[in-house]
């Protein structure tokens, strides 16, 4: 099969009633210019949470003309995500915990705020308590139809505040995130996250209000409130979710496995595994391959462009354990990329 | 079985996945001294909607102090709802169509607006198109996860938007629709009707911008967008929901029904039986006997208040299709209401 599996075992339930669910959020940490290619420019990435959901969706964008890109043109990975469900179709449900531009679409709203530069300002403690709590009931209320979900992520600068959390809680996390860039600007992301964990409040709450991006804080509240078992879809910024759910109730972990691909456990700038293994949480990553790919803005891939986003890991791993193989999902992939393209 | 059925068959679908979804609104119709109850002044029925949501999922309010109450002090039939929910354990979707207080609560948003006072503004054309376009989205992605949808809403004033859309689109709707009181203010309700029907635009959407609340319209949008069997629970507000749907779609009324309960059917001042004729659409009715209940607060639904809302009269009916008598349901709305009232 596709998919490899680090750091223990864990095992998709087989017929379990699955659901895909994106968090979508913002953080003014990716208007820090350099910090993050998820978006054409800096400004543009406050439209690709939006954007990532839309596609995800429906298959075009409406908050801006095309899909999202890296300022050298790269796609989304968001066409990923949406090549597997649609191969396995699967409900898919945006939760907005909070997102300076709102997709034009039926979105869950989880009452939060768009997150502040992490250097400066603090979300309110109230706020990440609502973030948390409305989190809660909905992983509750999803419990009563589904068995297992599949949660995935869209926030540009994700990972820096994903470091910012992890470092928080007193991991050894310092430049161990991943980049959607080959070029991975460490110094930078460590500057911002040395800046602003000084002066650190020690209640748990006003720390996670300090650092943590809005998606994190609703990603572990529905996790949290679900009953079933929970795939943690992207890279290095799902251990900053899985750190914090640890946090409030460490044997949620038991239930919980991160998703991600082949391209970030590959990268040399970032150790995923490290990460999880001090939290204690094991990791699935689908084996996709596009060296082969008719698409240069695939091929890419392979030379740790992009790596992962919108669940993309998660979603393909989802698609090979129902019986597809990585190959029919680059076709699908590549079916998607050329309709966007031409 | 504690069910009857009017105006045609349907048949529940057994061992279909079910969802319930409540959709909410606000129109500022509700705002005009005496024509509706549901609030306990005009300025309160801007927060029914939301507390009510509010009190389905979580068994209390956040946005105001107590459950939502009449002016005389009778608790919502949100009650009813929520009993016969903690019985058959469904999955339940809040939807926001456009309320002015919004509950606290991960809840769907569709991105419509409040709904104005009918004789003098109008919905923009765009925002009930979007309404309707992301509810077919929402319908389209719960087709995903469900068979069987029963859709119910809360939006005090709803019954006089509901007799303005079926005039609106032509239909002998004059006095025939509900009140939540046992004094239905008819001539009020004329009144501002026949106001807000004067100078009618003939397009279609335009119209339903200018009659229909926001509730209406995502209801709508929802039904025409799922693909399994629909339960539209509430009284005759929902006959006016099966309206649109049909301008929309005739063929998708072959799988709707009305839910709603014996105390509509009952009613004296309306007539929901010639409405659903009209539109030719069949009738489920929870034969509950509030009677012999220990509560006097539950006792005067037998002389005609309350009757229904957010969908008391369908959760009741998938209740009682599950196995669960009529008056196992007031035994659990009874403990509910003694919790609530002590």
């Amino acid at each position: 099969m596709d998919i490899k599996t680090f750091n223990g075992d864990f095992f998709i339930p087989s017929n379990a009633k699955t659901a895909f669910v994106l968090v979508i959020a913002t953080t003014d940490v990716s208007l820090i210019p350099g910090i993050t290619v998820a978006g054409a420019t800096p400004e543009l990435t406050h439209f690709t949470p939006a954007a990532d959901a839309e596609f995800l969706i429906k298959g075009k964008c409406f908050v801006i003309n095309t899909v999202p890109v890296t300022p050298t043109g790269i796609p989304t990975p968001a066409i990923i995500s949406r090549a597997s469900l649609e191969l396995v179709k699967i409900p898919k449900f945006v939760v907005n915990a909070g997102s300076r531009v709102k997709p034009n679409l039926p979105f869950i709203d989880l009452g939060g705020e768009p997150g502040k530069d992490i250097r400066r300002g603090s979300m309110e403690r109230e706020t990440a308590d609502r973030l948390i709590k409305n989190g809660i009931t909905l992983g509750e209320e999803l419990s009563n139809a589904f068995d297992f979900l599949i949660i995935g992520e869209s926030i540009p600068a994700g990972t820096t505040t994903a470091m910012a959390v992890l470092v928080g809680l007193g991991y050894d996390a310092l430049d161990k995130v991943s980049s959607a860039s080959p070029e991975n600007p460490k110094d930078l992301k460590r500057r911002v996250v040395l800046e602003a964990i000084k002066d650190l409040p020690s209640e748990l709450l006003l720390k996670l209000a300090k650092l943590s991006d809005p998606m994190l804080l609703g990603v572990a509240g529905i996790a949290l409130g679900f009953k079933g078992k929970i795939m943690l879809a992207g890279g290095t910024q799902m251990t900053a979710a899985a750190a914090i759910i640890k946090e409030f109730d460490k044997e949620k972990l038991k239930n919980i496995v991160i998703g991600t691909t082949k391209w970030i456990i590959n990268d040399p700038s970032s150790d995923i595994l490290s990460l999880a293994k001090d939290i204690g949480i094991p990791i699935l990553a689908a084996w996709l391959d596009f060296s082969n790919s008719r698409f240069e803005g695939l091929k890419v891939y392979e030379r740790g462009y992009v790596k992962e986003g919108v669940g993309a890991g998660g979603s393909s791993i989802y698609a090979i354990s129902k019986g597809y193989t990585a190959t029919q999902i680059l076709q699908k992939v590549e079916e998607i990329y050329e309709s966007i393209t031409k």
